[in-house]
């Protein structure tokens, strides 16, 4: 088969983060798939056609842009953010997966973004020090057992924890259970992190100890991506300026002893 | 203070994945302090100082990144890949923290960059297609029953796993260790992602089943990202072009039944 389909990160906010490999991609392309709100941050141009669409539709997307690319086309699948991180990726290969045989001819590749836990971390300083895990709060795609078994798990073993797709209209006291979880296993000083709009003109970041975190968590939205510290996790104050969060590299003893017992 | 500091993040590999934001920050520096290879990637430039230093003396790169920003010099800490994740902020702030006060007067800025894992996972297909963590093996600044304690939990509970250095000429058995680990609580049959020198000219990208990754740890060096598959991680075989490894974003029942029982 001719056509070609890219799946590519645009990632978060303005064009400063987007790669020159994605940006060629994306140059390189006869369509553009996405959601609506990503193909808006991409210029018209003559040749190049747009086809935009819901945020709630990822496998009806992925499968018009495989169809598109079946058909000969250049396609180009965009997602904020980087792509393999709660985006398209996966689920353009679940389509893929489960689509027309020929499909798997095509060439497609996967161009990386900049993913919102980077960004919202170089905002704060350095919150991903040490090891560090990413969950999405979602249970539109798995069983809020499984959201809160997981967390239970790298509280414990004192991750810090970047949570994904915090809360929606749908989903709004999901993100204040997660809180309330951390509490009962990290210091009431622990740095939370709201990281809204990192890298856009309404960006805001504020930084709550977990004790207040909850209280928040009504705050945040689609955009915000929240960061849990880990028991090291810490402030650097600054005379006039924010205070800088970080994790230090260096674990010096076992933080596993927690109110669960030890694992 | 009129100098500044900014650590900005390379990506992996090539210039393709630097982001504009990165670029504009190696061109306004009049100091880059770094590690000699990733100092090599940047064009030499009249007005601009290259000060390359070994790769394990990272606190006394960063205090002397801070007194030339004292000293009024616009300073760039060059890092590969994120410079967030296991790379040189954490190392800055921790020098920051412990050094001399007025530093902290100073303008000090994190630009993301492309991380290992989000560029081995992009050429692999989309294996972080779900809840994912990512775990420095490297036991220099942690216990090795931290390491295996982390490790566990996140076996347990079903999170592909990211490995950064893996394995040096200083620990050759750690690596070997945590995929023996790795095959008590998932499938033999679980995708596990050797990527090395992923976006570099000699970029390889080895996937094997977990029975047969611990015999292929020895082949694994600093330069690679090892990525252990969730239980759902799986292959999309395709004529004539690799197979394509992801994660599907919907767990459909608990995963936290192993060999350890439940969590």
């Amino acid at each position: 088969m001719s056509g070609s389909l890219t799946i590519v990160g645009l990632g978060p906010g303005e064009a400063h983060w987007l790669t020159p490999a994605a940006q060629a991609a994306l140059d390189a392309a006869s369509d553009l798939v996405g959601y609506g709100p990503y193909l808006d941050r991409i210029p018209e141009r003559a040749g190049r056609t747009k086809h935009g669409s819901d945020n709630r539709v990822e496998i009806a997307r992925a499968e018009h842009a495989l169809r598109l690319a079946a058909e000969g086309r250049t396609v180009a699948v965009v997602s904020g953010g980087d792509p393999g991180v709660f985006a398209m990726a996966a689920a353009v290969f679940e389509a893929l997966e489960a689509g027309d045989p020929t499909w798997r001819a095509l060439t497609i590749t996967v161009e990386p973004g900049i993913t919102a836990m980077l960004a919202a971390a170089a905002k704060a300083g350095a919150p991903l020090g040490g090891d560090f895990c990413a969950i999405s709060l979602s249970d539109n795609l798995k069983p809020w057992e499984v959201v809160t078994m997981r967390l239970e798990a790298v509280l414990a073993a004192d991750f810090v924890i970047a949570l994904y797709n915090p809360i929606s209209r749908a989903r709004p006291w999901q993100l204040g259970a997660a809180l309330e979880l951390a509490a009962r296993h990290r210091p009431a000083a622990t740095p939370v992190i709201f990281a809204r709009a990192v890298g856009r003109p309404d960006e805001n970041l504020r930084v709550l100890p977990l004790s207040q975190a909850v209280a928040a968590a009504a705050f945040a939205d689609m955009a915000t991506l929240v960061m849990i510290g880990a028991s090291s996790t810490r402030l650097i104050a600054r005379p006039g300026q924010a205070a800088i969060v970080y994790t230090p590299r260096s674990v010096t003893k076992s933080p596993c002893a927690t109110s669960q017992g030890r694992i």
